[in-house]
C-alpha cells in the first residue's frame, strides 16, 4: 500500500528529491507524517534554509494525498519553526541557525521525531521485532463503523453498569481497605483475589489454591509473560492455525519462530504436532482448548490426551488459554486441559476482561510453581503488578456473585445473538459459504464462497458500514484471505441480521470480481460446516 | 543465608541424601519448599515407595527449621498423595505406580511444582536473569513494622478518598464512557488522559500534544519498555549509584550490562560518564533529574547541559526518570531535562502512582515518535494496555482539579513531615552520621556513622519495630551497606520521632558490634553531606 511520490516543479532542486511513503497501516496521521518526513529532510540538509516549498495543492496530486493532509503538514511544520509562510510567496524553509520563531529559548520541541536522532539504528531486536502486522490494523483499527462484527468489543448495554459502580467505588470507603492501598504493592496479585480465582476454577474440575495462582494484567500479559520465561529468540513456538492472533504477534515480538498447526472440526492436529516434534525442538505449544479461537470447536477428548502424552515425551510447556470458557453454547463446560495435566506441563491462562469489558486488563495464570514464581519475577520487573483497585472490585464482584449473575445474563444475550447471526448466514449468504456452529467462544467462523475477492470484500462491506476480522490475522503463513470471522457479542439481534444481509450484499459484490483478480480467488482449503 | 542441612539416622538409605537448601528470600514459604523438594527426591527414584521418612522434630533439628514447618511439609505431601501416615509406624513414601490416594481420577493437583518436569532446564535466558535481588528482599517485602521509613507506601489517612471514591465510580454512570469502556482498547491509552497529560506537562516547560504522549501502566513499565525497546542482552546500560534499584533490576533482567555512575551532592558526576563513554558503547543512561533516587539532588545545572551533550555526541538515549517532581522541598519546580533537550535524545517517563497510591498502575511517556511508536508496539504486544478505568478516574481527577488539590495537602503534610524527620535525626542520631536535606523526593539517604555493622543494625532496627531500605539494594556494585534510605510518607509526625529515636539506638547497638565483624564496617567513602 506504500506510496511512492517525488514533487517536480519550479522549486528550490532538493524538493525534487521529496520521496515520500505515506504509510496507511501505522497510527501515525499522513499529515503528521509527511510533517516528519519533510523535518528529517531539513535535519539532513536535503532543503536547504529559504527552499520555496510547492503549494499544497501540487503536493496533493503529487503524492495522492488530500489537500488537506498536506495543508496540516505544512501547519506542523511552521508550529515547529522549520516553515515559514509569507503571504503572496508562498511557504519556506527557515533557515539553518534561525531561532524557531514559535519556540521559547529553553522549551524546544519534544517531538522534533528523530530530526537530529537516529533511532532506527538504536533500537533493539525486540524492537524491530514488534511489528503488528498490517493485516491487523487494518482490520481492527479503524471505524466506527454500525455493523461492527469485530471482536474485542462487548454491547455497552449489557454491562452490568450499576454492579461495578459500586464494586470499583468500594475499596475508597473503608480504612481497611485504603490502608491496603497505600501499602500493597504485590506481583503475585491481591490475594482475596487469588483465593477467589482458585475457588471459582475448582468449578472447572482444577485443584489449586490461592498460591497456585498468579494475577496478571489480561490474558495478552500471561501469554507475553509466559513467552519471556521460556521462549529465547529463535527458539520454535507451535500455535494453532487458525488461531488467536494475539499468541502470535507475542511470540513473534520476542523473536521466536512461529509455526502453524492445522486445526479441524475436532481441534488441532495433534497428528501433525506429533510429526512436527519429531523434527523439531519445540518451546512452548499454545492451545485454545475449551473452545478453539476462532474456530469455536472444543478440544476432542483423544486430542487432549495425545496433546498431553506429546507434551510429556517431548518435554515441551503448554500454555492453555482459556479465553472465553465462560461462553459455552453446545456441550458441558468442560473441565480445563490442566485438570488433567498430571506431568504439569500446562501453564493455564484465563481473563475477565471477555466476560466483563475490553478495557479491563485482569486475568490469571496458573502453573507449576518453578515456571510460576519466574511468570512473577519477571512481571515484577515490568510493571510491578496489576492495579489494586480493579482486582478489589473483581474480587468483590466474585465474593457478591455479581459476576455470577452477569455471566448467566450473558448466556442469554450472546445466546440470542450467536443463533440470529447463524440464522441470518443460512438464510441469506449466497452458496458455497460454510461456517461452524460454534460450541464456545463469541465468534463464526466462516469460509467465503468460492472466488470470492477479499481485497474487495474488505471494500464492499466497509462502504455498507460492515466491519469484520480478516481470516489473514489468524494465519501465520500468509493464508486464510478465504475466511473471515464474526463476532456476535456487540451488536443486538436486529443489527445482526441487517448487517448479514448487508455482509451478504458485499460479497457478491466481491465475487463478480473474480475474473479481474485470479489468482486471489482461490478456493478454500477446507469445509469446516458440521 | 542458604542453609545446607542433611538428616542421618535410621531410616531408609536414600532420606540420607535429603541435602536441602531452604531459602529464605523467596515467596514460597519454606514448608512448601521442603515438601517440593522432598517431592522432586521422590520423583528421581531416590527416595523409593515404601521408605520411612524420620520424624518431624528429627528433620526440624537436622534443618534448622521450626518442627511445625516440617509438618506442615509432610502434610502437604501427604494431600498429593506423595506420603502415607501410619498411626504407631511412622509417615512412609506412597509406593510408585500406586495412585495418590487423595487425587480423583481426572483432577490431578495442577501443583506438583515439576515434579515430573525440568522446569529449570526450559526457562529462557530472560527467565534465568530476571531475579529480584535477596536485599532487596529481605528490606522490602517482609513486615508490617510499626515505624515502617520504607519507601513505595504513603499514608492511607491522605488519599483523598471522596474524590478517588467518586472518580473511580463516574464511567460507569454515562453511556456514553460505557460505550467507550466496552469498545475501547488502545494501547496508546485513553485520549482524554493523554490530552490532560500534555497540558500538565507545559508546567514544566515540555511543549507536546496528546500526540507525544503514551500511558503506561507505571514508571517501571515505562522503564522497562524502553529497555525492551532499546536494549538487547549484553549491551551497556549506565545507572546512578547510588540510583532506582527497579531500574536497575530491570535493565539487568533484559541482560544488560549494568553500569553505575557515581553520584555525588550536584547529582550524577557527567565527567565519570563522559570518561566511561569514551570507552563503552553504551545504549541507555536512567538518570533522576529533579530529585536523585535515593539523594534527593537536583541535577546541577553545568550537569544537566553536560549531559545532553554527551547523548548528543555518542548518541546516547537518557531515559528520565520524573518518579517524583510533585514533591519539591527547596528550589523551584525547574523544566524537565525533556525540556532543554533539543536534539530529541531524552524518553521522558512519569507516574502518578507515587502522589496518589502505590496500588495504582499508572505512568506515562513522552519521547521521540520513532521511538515513542516503538514502544507502545511493545506495549500492545506486552498486555494490550492499561486498563480503562483507571485512566478514565484520573482524567476526572486532573480535569476537576482533584489531584492538584491533593498535591498541595500532600506538599504540606509531607513538608512537615521531612522537617520533623531532619530535626529527629539531628536531635538523635550518634555523632558520625550524615545526610542530605532532600531538595525533592520523598526519602532522607542517610550515611551510617563509621564501624556500624550493617547485618546487626538491620536486626536491631527490626527488634525495635524499624524497617528502612538498606542501601545496598541502590548499588549495583555490591556497595552501599553504610547507607540506609528513610522514607517520610508513611509515617506522621510523632511515629517519626519515635521510629528515629529507636533507629539511633539500634545503631548505638550495631556500633558495639564492630569488633566482631571488622570487614563490613569500614567507613562512608563520601560525605554526603551539604
Amino acid at each position: 500500500m506504500a506510496l511512492l511520490g517525488s514533487i517536480a516543479g519550479a522549486y528550490s532542486a532538493s524538493v525534487l528529491d521529496l520521496a515520500f511513503r505515506p504509510d496507511r497501516t501505522r497510527d501515525v496521521p499522513l499529515s503528521r507524517q509527511l510533517a516528519d518526513h519533510v523535518a528529517t529532510l531539513v535535519a539532513a540538509g536535503r532543503l536547504d534554509g529559504g527552499a520555496r516549498l510547492p503549494p499544497t495543492r501540487e503536493v496533493a496530486a503529487a503524492l495522492g494525498l488530500a489537500r488537506n493532509t498536506v495543508a496540516a503538514a505544512y501547519a506542523e511544520l511552521t508550529t515547529r519553526g522549520l516553515l515559514q509562510a509569507h503571504v503572496g510567496r508562498g511557504t519556506f524553509v527557515v533557515a539553518t541557525g534561525a531561532p524557531p520563531p514559535a519556540a521559547p529559548p529553553s522549551g524546544a520541541s519534544p517531538t522534533p521525531a528523530g530530526r537530529e536522532f537516529g533511532w532506527s539504528g538504536l533500537l533493539s531486536r525486540a524492537a524491530h521485532a514488534a511489528r503488528v502486522p498490517a493485516a491487523f490494523r487494518r482490520s481492527e483499527l479503524d471505524g466506527p463503523f454500525p455493523f461492527d462484527f469485530r471482536g474485542g468489543r462487548v454491547d455497552p448495554a449489557l454491562l452490568p453498569a450499576g454492579d461495578l459502580r459500586w464494586a470499583f467505588a468500594r475499596p475508597f470507603q473503608t480504612r481497611a481497605t485504603l490502608q491496603a492501598l497505600a501499602g500493597h504493592r504485590d506481583p503475585w496479585g491481591w490475594p482475596p483475589l487469588r483465593r477467589a480465582v482458585a475457588r471459582r476454577l475448582a468449578d472447572r474440575a482444577m485443584r489449586c489454591t490461592a498460591d497456585d495462582v498468579a494475577i496478571v494484567g489480561g490474558l495478552q500479559q500471561a501469554i507475553d509473560l509466559t513467552a519471556r520465561a521460556l521462549v529465547d529468540p529463535g527458539d520454535a513456538v507451535v500455535v494453532e492455525q487458525p488461531g488467536y492472533f494475539g499468541a502470535a504477534f507475542a511470540f513473534a515480538g520476542r523473536g521466536a519462530d512461529v509455526l502453524g498447526v492445522e486445526v479441524d472440526a475436532r481441534g488441532l492436529r495433534t497428528d501433525r504436532l506429533a510429526r512436527l516434534l519429531r523434527t523439531r525442538r519445540v518451546k512452548l505449544i499454545h492451545v485454545t482448548p475449551a473452545a478453539q479461537s476462532p474456530t469455536g470447536v472444543p478440544l476432542a477428548d483423544d486430542r487432549r490426551a495425545e496433546l498431553l502424552a506429546l507434551a510429556d515425551a517431548h518435554q515441551v510447556p503448554v500454555l492453555e488459554d482459556d479465553y472465553d470458557s465462560e461462553l459455552r453454547w453446545s456441550g458441558p463446560l468442560r473441565p480445563t486441559l490442566k485438570a488433567d495435566d498430571r506431568g504439569g506441563h500446562v501453564v493455564y491462562a484465563g481473563t475477565f476482561s471477555k466476560v466483563l469489558f475490553p478495557g479491563l486488563r485482569l486475568g490469571f495464570v496458573v502453573a507449576a510453581r518453578p515456571l510460576l514464581e519466574r511468570v512473577v519475577a519477571l512481571r515484577a520487573l515490568a510493571d510491578f503488578g496489576t492495579g489494586v483497585v480493579e482486582q478489589a472490585a473483581l474480587a468483590t464482584l466474585l465474593a457478591t456473585r455479581g459476576l455470577d449473575r452477569h455471566v448467566a445474563r450473558l448466556r442469554r444475550a450472546y445466546g440470542a445473538r450467536r443463533a440470529a447471526l447463524l440464522d441470518a448466514l443460512a438464510r441469506r449468504m449466497p452458496a458455497g459459504a460454510r461456517w461452524t456452529p460454534p460450541a464456545g467462544g463469541h465468534v463464526v467462523w466462516v469460509t467465503l464462497p468460492p472466488g470470492t475477492d477479499p481485497e474487495r470484500l474488505h471494500h464492499a462491506a466497509r462502504s455498507r458500514g460492515v466491519a469484520y476480522t480478516g481470516g489473514e490475522v489468524f494465519h501465520v503463513d500468509g493464508g486464510g484471505a478465504d475466511h473471515l470471522a464474526l463476532a456476535f457479542t456487540a451488536l443486538d439481534v436486529a443489527a445482526i441480521d441487517d448487517g448479514v444481509a448487508r455482509l451478504a450484499a458485499a460479497v457478491r459484490a466481491a465475487r463478480g470480481a473474480r475474473a479481474s483478480h485470479p489468482a486471489r480467488g482461490r478456493a478454500p482449503r477446507r469445509a469446516a460446516r458440521r
